[in-house]
């Protein structure tokens, strides 16, 4: 499987926000280098730093034509749409962008290598497709055995779809990396894998399979000091609480770091409420528990539209109602997540 | 996609017994008509009801060649192997049946009509494969509107895999209908399918629509007055908890019956502990509840191996520990289950 190429167009068309462009986002924060240009045509020409709060310098272009001059070698699809369909109106866009010699990196549901179009554009142009969610077609079944492996595995879990458990788990290892820890973040999804150059689609494998891909993360891994695992939707999500405890018991974490966006009542798009913090931490350890006694060791509390002040407070008070530390990684950093988790080394 | 052929050689080879030959096991003692002959050389000849407690006057026989002469019209492989692999021994016995003008029925992972020799077979010999876990290429993702249909939703969920759940399932249906309730059994796996000749292999669906496609399969019967849909794997199963989770939030059903096998204490080929009757309920119905407020209303209990007085006594216990109506389906029936969930109609 090819690496991602090093100058990417990020296609956010019409959807440049942080929760639609996680993936586009995901590579301004954590691999600017490879940002060449953002393509959004309804944004063409802003400050992109003020739309999403970091890129500062990286151009929004309206057009494949526009960004070339940024010189990419690959379009990036930025979004990662429910259901992971290619918005049909985004076809031209790919086709230009291939027709001007760039490689695509998608990690939408629909494999672009198997559209015939696509396909044929990429001999005709010798540029690669890579589909992200394309995972090996056998899986082992899993044995348990992840819970036997010394690593420490540390899996980010969430509320919701959106909260940060990506984020937090990249932001776990670079700060465990700074303190010397052998350390490495795991992706589970497809904007984990374009950062970090590696992982599964653990959403793609076959029902039966995918807690023992899950095991295979961590066997693979299995000399490292650290694991952290990038969670992936939430137990209490109806479309994705399955793949959810896949993971978790895939995986069997020593450690679970909760991740929640403060004020988020409901499931996006859904009527599940989401219980207080206590509450999700107790039924997390609970349901991990089924299979192995994972506890839940802290809280990465994202708080996108508050002051400072008010974040602070906010952790303060998390920190009361459930006895564990609590911060906002972005914000505050790791370190009290870091201090806990020395403890299991 | 074909309906099964009503004459089957039930190939066991090697694995006769009712915990390998599940699927065997299931139309000789749900579809008897279809039942031609068991495939077994290593119990050619033998009574088939002393090893399997079923299937009286069908017999064992020793080759595809042998079985011809019950006239069958198609081979089902009758085994469900766990990750469905087929076993290489069995190529030649597959390749037999095709050069006899028989169809080939499989409920494995592995798909003979992908397989070059036996695709070729197929059409040479004008017979057809029917790859029961073969599942749509795409289906939608969960939406929880399963929640909301007035049908009934029984869903037989268990302590492990082999415990009954696809049997409580088919006598709980059998025995609504005998009520006069407009019932339907839903078949989740391939033995259900082949049994009831309709569903689908949720376990070989992407995970990532597994509940959807479990969903679905309620949305499309919501007419009927109840559906008693067959479980998958255990919550606390290490291989297959995702599945299960996805099945439960996904159908989203008012009743669970906990099928289990008394004195079974680990989950098969795993060290997970099964907990105790009453813990079990309280498990079940939590991890319902991050969802949807699903009630454990009955145990459904297989005692294989004991007496009857035994059996009896074994229920009057589980009663006592749940304050739940218990049974063997198959020696005492389904009536205080059917008793319990007609007050929910």
């Amino acid at each position: 499987m090819a690496r991602p190429p090093r100058r990417l167009l990020l296609l956010t068309e019409g959807q440049l926000n942080i929760y639609d462009a996680k993936m586009a986002v995901a590579v301004i924060r954590y691999q600017p280098a490879q940002a060449a240009a953002v393509l959004d045509s309804t944004r063409a020409g802003e400050p992109l730093e003020e739309i999403i709060g970091v890129g500062q310098g990286i151009a929004i272009v309206a057009s494949v034509a526009d960004g070339l001059k940024y010189d990419p070698t690959g379009l990036l699809i930025g979004i990662a749409p429910a259901g992971g369909g290619l918005p049909e109106s985004w076809r031209a866009i790919i086709r230009d962008a291939m027709e001007a010699g760039l490689d695509v990196i998608s990690g939408l549901h629909t494999f672009l290598g198997d559209d015939a179009e696509f396909a044929g554009l990429a001999d005709e142009h010798g540029v690669e497709i890579w589909d992200l969610r394309r995972v090996p077609e056998n899986s082992p079944l899993a044995t348990g055995r992840a819970a036997s492996v010394p690593t420490l595995r540390v899996l980010t879990m969430g509320s919701d779809c959106c909260v940060g458990k990506m984020v937090t788990a990249l932001e776990l290892t670079a700060g465990a990396r700074e303190r010397g820890w052998d350390a490495e973040f795991v992706a589970t999804g497809q904007i984990g894998m374009v950062v970090s150059g590696s992982g599964l689609v653990i959403d793609r494998v076959i029902a039966d399979f995918c807690a023992g891909a899950c095991e295979q993360l961590v066997l693979e891994r299995a000399r490292r000091q650290a694991l952290f695992i990038e969670g992936q939707g939430s137990l209490i999500h109806p479309s994705y609480s399955g793949v959810t405890l896949s993971l978790l018991h895939g995986t069997a974490p020593q450690a679970i770091i909760l991740c929640h966006e403060p004020g988020r009542e409901t499931i996006q798009e859904h009527t599940v409420r989401i219980p207080p913090l206590a509450r999700l931490v107790e039924l997390h350890e609970r349901t991990a528990g089924l299979i192995y006694p994972s506890r839940v060791v802290g809280l990465s509390l994202m708080c996108y539209r508050m002051t400072q002040a008010e974040a602070g407070l906010l952790m303060a008070q998390a920190e009361r109602e459930t006895g564990l530390p609590a911060t906002d990684p972005l914000r505050f950093g790791v370190g009290p997540l870091l201090d806990r988790l020395e403890a299991l080394l």
